[in-house]
């Protein structure tokens, strides 16, 4: 199956629901992402076009800082590249209204303690200053802060599963089984959760692996 | 939690289990990895050295076909950098005894059948040619590859809970939550299961997660 990688023209008529209230630099402060960044985003058409204001100016809007956060989350905490946000960003219709969103400050210690009942449920005593605990977090957080909040019961969902595979988990002393288990246990579980979307939303079966380099039309796996 | 980085010493005297019949160039071809990165493997540690024949010629065995195998496997199928594969070595014990491996040409088409079994058991009809098929494909293959065969029943493991995910799963005609779930899934899932796996091999917690470059002592979410 091959995908059109193509980015949907942003470049002309700003969309009705923008309010054209930021210069770049505050769409830097508020979202964390510096402004040479920023600019690449727009040359790359990741974001849409501000509304000019001048030759050299332009202003924009609420709808640029929720793209930002989303490229944020997807690069940061979901470890996709930039390549793989604009394939996504393709397949996205862009139009499910308004989310209320929290700021990254206000999400974070709400987002710990969903974490932290999670694994007290399932009786993981996780210090979540360790790199799994704070990726769980941040993807908590990360939810809340794009407002989607109601996706945020993944996390008990995946933490059932794991405990099944767990329980039918290899022998604690072979280390290489465990080590080929939980390694190859990711891209398998990573390839099948594609496999599964592509019913309901064939474009997502082409959202690179994780840990792959995102090469649209070549396979990754040549032998 | 902090692990050690060390590399066990491997450069001292030889293993008795390694019969020292191949030059570097035959290690190169019964492998497909190449003079320089093999020369590469064996400075960073992560190959043990061969059996010296002159001041510039050596011998190698059968462990470093098997471990050479190894970092295929993490890297190309499992995505792993070759720091993270140093980590994951300095923590396998390396004694678990011979096991009888399959040429890359027989691993293949036996992998493949077992894909295509699993996925029609689940009634998931894939085409093993893109890349989520194949990196299955892929995953089958390389236990078989590396002689653990007894691992790939993690393919029917993972099929069913993915399936049980799949069932409670987002609303088909919301893009962006789909998006959401499935990339930040990934990564909830990869760090659940290191997570789980601390209790019997704590330093399997240190295995970086997909997409995330390694950093053995550095949060890599930092906000």
């Amino acid at each position: 199956m091959t995908t059109s990688f193509a980015i949907p023209k942003m470049s002309g008529r700003a969309p009705a629901w923008n309010r054209w209230t930021m210069r770049v630099a505050e769409l830097g402060l508020r979202t964390g992402v510096s402004i040479p960044t920023i600019k690449y985003y727009l040359r790359e058409g990741l974001l849409p076009q501000g509304e000019r204001t001048s030759p050299n100016q332009a202003r924009y809007g609420d709808e640029h800082i929720r793209r930002l956060r989303m490229i944020k989350v997807l690069t940061e905490v979901g470890g996709l590249s930039i390549a793989a946000v604009k394939y996504v960003f393709a397949a996205m219709p862009w139009e499910q209204g308004e989310h209320a969103t929290q700021a990254p400050g206000d999400a974070w210690p709400a987002a710990e303690q969903h974490v932290k009942e999670v694994l007290a449920a399932s009786e993981w005593h996780a210090d979540l200053d360790d790199d799994p605990g704070r990726t769980l977090v941040a993807a908590v957080a990360a939810l809340h802060e794009l407002g989607r909040s109601d996706l945020a019961g993944m996390l008990e969902r995946c933490a059932t599963v794991v405990a099944e595979l767990a329980r039918i988990d290899t022998d604690p002393d072979d280390t290489e089984a465990r080590v080929l288990t939980l390694v190859l246990g990711d891209v398998v579980l990573a390839a099948l959760r594609r496999l599964v979307s592509r019913k309901d939303t064939p474009t997502l079966t082409g959202i690179p692996l994780p840990g792959k380099p995102y090469s649209p039309n070549a396979s990754t796996c040549e032998r």
